[in-house]
């Protein structure tokens, strides 16, 4: 959940860059005491995310700016639907109005895209008895932006992978490289992380072959990362691992691909997509 | 340009947010004093941008790190090929390398689309005599990163719009309406308004329909922006201005309708979409 | 016009500057439920200026400390009269207070001056039949004041040159003589910038003889800059130009030179004055 | 003194004021590696302030710059005397170069005044056997700029007063009228304030008539600062007051009446018009 | 006294540090709109300092949650007394909740050990003609939080010593050997650097030996430090003073030795265990 | 781990806490080019932490100063023992010297406290078979020194428990009351808890009675916190848990106490005292 304060700072540094020493249109145009109201309009289908920050965008601008939302983050909106007033001085909502789009934007389109990729594992599992896996976003974000874009993720009915490098151990061919060269194999060298971090913290191990995959359940990984497996190999990934550990797919995942890597049973699916690629939703402004 | 604190300030926000409280696996795996060498490998053709960004967030990470970039910043890379070679200690390698990836991934997709359309505008006009219009980009970009992505769209060989609010006037109905209550016509409002602003900076009008365009001259629009103008509207609109304003169409602008705009003689191609909805090119760290 | 934000982050850092750990003589002598009211009383005559900033000084101090301004800016004020009425707990108004008339007292001297150069103007054209030149301002700022000092200067009558260095080109001999190195002559040089800038980005060219001003409109220049000519010359300068760019006069620009100045047909005059070397204003604040 | 992250954090900001997002002037016309070199000049005579603060701007623009400064802070300079020598990277000389004279100009010229207002001092009492009174600063600062505007009046040869609220105590009529509604008179409440303030800070009284010195004396004041005293009354409160605290005059002091006022034997003398009315010095940069 | 910006800047880096990305255990258990009501409660007795503090926490956290004191800063509460009330949504209570306590069990910490020194000075010299000297604080405290232990020393009932380096002089034995390398003995140093200082700044001396004690007050020294004299020499030293400057006692001063060292006449004991080694008073928050 | 760019901002802060304005006594005696040589040396035993804060505080003062740790942290010191030697300009020695130790000596008491407790646990279970329980730290730490006080804790010897509410969860009383009143006991608490959670994120489970471990295996908890248990029930707790999750004890936990619970088979102590209430390890600097 994004908190209030970081919200407003971010809100803030992006006003800031849109406008650092005033809107020289609005204040050589729109009498300073002129008010208005206008309605946030979707131009498409989608799913809605970042409406707060939609909110606090005018807020920070103009303190007597109010925004009623009518939905709530994680509403599919269709094209034309009405997601929000804004209403009080006409200079601050214009001001503010770029700002506040770009935000969410952004998210929805996050949010959307999302939604998409767990529909589709929805639509495959369901009524075929399959456990549902979990749409989960990575860290290929946008500098700046990982808490917006990890919440809209959520926005969509995914899940957040870990944060970033502090919360959660992850171990790649290079780290095991290394522990190698200390004398140390995959169950050892993984032994010997576990006794390191945070009896919180989790060990996630990235394999790129079956045959790694005994060591890490014998290091006692907590997710064993199916790197780039064929569907076969993933089958085959998950019946090795039988529940022993969480079993994440991982590696170019576009939505033609879904409903086959969610039958192979997997529990977890990475797609950077969620976040490095993103279309932005369109929706306006629509003056009153 | 990017300036050297303005990169120094993103990168360091950067890996904070990516690694507030230290990089836990790199920590428990790799030993502080093994030190190795990597290279910046493109997995897809592309144009790079953001090369100096992707060094800042090793050298901000650890100083000792090295980097030597293979290329500068425009390149045409094609898939497989090294961009850069990253030299110093394993561990500080390893924590920066999303961020820096991010950074690049994202500037060098945005300027890798940004050719595509100033290509699209340049196999349309060469060679058959016409004047070749810029592609610019818009204020839809990404809240904290405009700097950045507007620097990618020159790496690109496209050209920047204004900055945001406070460089350049763009007029808008909402501020002719304002005007008008005021009562003053478009030719008023617009001379009004030069009365204000430096004498350093342009006014920009955007118009809905032909009939607006013999009044932004008159009130002495420098540039005069046709939304979303059909084709034939656009050269109609060209032909009314007759250069006596910059010509700028919008609204969108897809690479498929470029050549056709490209004809109609327009001065300007504004495209939103360079920026709000970009696809990451793929990158990659490749140890050696 | 300034930002509220921006306006709340400098009265901020002032205050934290002149107070940091805390007003020992007021905590020590003021109880701190005691309520009072003042007035901002000029004690010279002048133009007034940041008064908004005045308010946010006592605000940022202590919220429930009220302001009414008797005037806004731009308002010419005589010696003894009362601009604004503070009102709520003493100890937050005697602790701003400093801060407070330090913006306002720079900001009113830079609004003063800048009138009195406007009104020179005004008195020698006025009647005349002449156009009455702008009195501008130029980067000869107070660092971290500029967007301060730069709206006192339109509070007096003034106009803004450019904010700064990323907002418009000015082109001096240096960077002639660079593009000369390149092979390229005035005109080539400006239409060579002119192809990298924006479309909404002006360029402006210093020059030091009348001979070098075809070469600049031949190359396109949206303003000419005639620094330090004699009075004979900027007539000619003038002339030469005839309206095919805007003209500005600079340097050792005095309140006893602007008649003589304003007379030549100039467009614009800088003065650096209006900002390197501000005689505050005297205002004081009477208790009732 | 001024220290180095202050110096860095206050030109840091400073250049990002004037230049946040890229010299476009030099970056369309200067190459990445021309370098080259330039002198700082007095255009007239002072004394030097700041000379740090001009070299840090060109080494946070670009860490290539080295700067050889002549003369050290202090130093009273004639008119075409060089001061510094600039050199490397032409781009970052250029882009930096007016928030490095904006700085040192008003320094300098903080600096050259207070030197005269010193001198005036000296040449009154030097010889005839009077002590020199100290020509002090006080809180009448640019707001942000305090700390280097306080550091200017010591090159110039001056002293400073209290740095802010919360390093000594200053007290006034509306602190002692509060004092006298809560039962206490000016001794008692001199008492009172000492018994709260840590050991290590002074109290100074403003007094506005002779009748109250003895009052202040009685309460243990460390100053007595004298405010809009007559000559006549100054001298008669130097007598009264008889080596038992420090006495400040205080109100108007223009460079005329100091001969006058360092004749009545007070100790100090403070002069807001050093910091709150500052003419700049001229200086410049000539390229080689 | 803390100033409210400072409180809320330290309490939002504070969340910001427990709460970077927001509370996952609150966000899946607590409904949003769930609101409820908590006391703060001691554990056990001692003093309270920080109250406003602990109130901003959570006003910075949610502007919706009420703060109601039952005490003043000073109070001396006994296990199991209410403090406070805190009141409004359940979620930005307990999100909260953490670093409210944190900052006010730290500083009702120090207030606490501080009200056992200076009850230990008052029971000593009370009754027995004695003065009693102030219990004050140092340097040593932890980093980022001066002025919050600074003021907790107040409310225990004791002073301050200096801020800092920048608002008085402490002259150990490396500044006098430098000065001593410089020519200068003990009373010209304190002299020369009497001419440099703020006449609202004092100077203390740190002495080792009763023989440096003439020369510091001959010097002109406003403070003496006993460096860790025996009592005995404490006595001499006060003696040798008699009054001509402030004496402070210093050197490993424990709750034991402070009768004794009372009893010798110093005016000043400072003690840097009250903010360099601190216990945490148990304070909790109970629902109901 | 402490990345660089946290430490030298928080260094730098610490500083400029300090020193805001320069340090006047050093510049009032020391020359500025007096350079000399320092040992930081142990008074009394410890454990070493924070040997690279005390190296940045120097740095960051002033970049010509070196510093050359003779051991690493973690290193057990014995009374006498020199630490690093510190070489350079002395002012900027003696301006850092408080900063540094400042850090040194509150990390190293946490560390050389944690110490104590992790050489208690090893003492009594060496030898005898037993597990040995990790000692780990709480939330209970000073704002803003999060991170220096949780690297401390592993510089003495123990682990860490999650940073903060955004990295881990942990549910108590209040959290289950809340999801009863949304019909759901605790096994269904639980489980909805981890159906929203990162697959990287565990969650702890605070149990004030054995009554509710069965409750918390069934829901799945990954620790269990036997929250002010007696050590009968404590054992009874980890007899139930059989394994199935991680034991942490929790509550008053003194070093006492600590054989006794160290031998009911727990595996994880929390403390929150190791960071809570510190006392600083005595460390001085010696000049040579």
């Amino acid at each position: 959940m994004l908190t209030a304060y970081e919200i407003n700072r971010a809100v803030e540094q992006a006003l800031a860059e849109d406008c650092p020493t005033g809107d020289i249109t609005v204040e050589s145009t729109i009498p300073a005491d002129a008010t208005g109201s206008a309605r946030l309009v979707a131009r498409e289908p989608g799913v809605l995310s970042g409406i707060t920050v939609f909110a606090a965008a005018f807020a920070v601008q103009d303190s007597r700016i109010t925004i009623a939302p009518s939905h709530d983050d994680g509403y599919r909106f269709t094209a034309g639907e009405s997601l929000a007033t804004v209403s009080g001085p006409v200079r601050g909502i214009l001001t503010a109005e770029r700002v506040a789009l770009n935000f969410t934007q952004h998210m929805s389109g996050i949010a959307t895209k999302t939604r998409a990729f767990v529909d589709a594992v929805h639509t495959t599992c369901e009524g075929n008895g399959l456990k549902e896996p979990w749409i989960v976003d990575t860290r290929k974000t946008l500098p700046g932006l990982r808490q917006f874009e990890k919440y809209a993720v959520l926005c969509g009915g995914g899940h957040n992978h870990r944060f970033g490098l502090s919360d959660a151990v992850m171990v790649k061919d290079n780290h095991l490289a290394a522990m190698k060269e200390a004398g140390l194999d995959m169950p050892a060298a993984l032994r010997a992380i576990r006794s390191k971090i945070s009896h919180t913290t989790t060990i996630e191990v990235e394999v790129d072959s079956l045959d790694q995959i005994p060591l890490a359940l014998q290091g006692g990984a907590d997710t064993i990362m199916l790197d780039n497996f064929s569907l076969d190999d993933t089958r085959r990934g998950v019946k090795l691992i039988a529940g022993r550990a969480t079993v994440e797919a991982s590696g170019n995942m576009t939505l033609e691909r879904i409903p086959d890597v969610a039958r192979t049973g997997v529990d977890i699916i990475s797609v950077g997509a969620l976040t490095h690629s993103v279309r932005a939703i369109d929706l306006g402004l629509d003056w009153e």
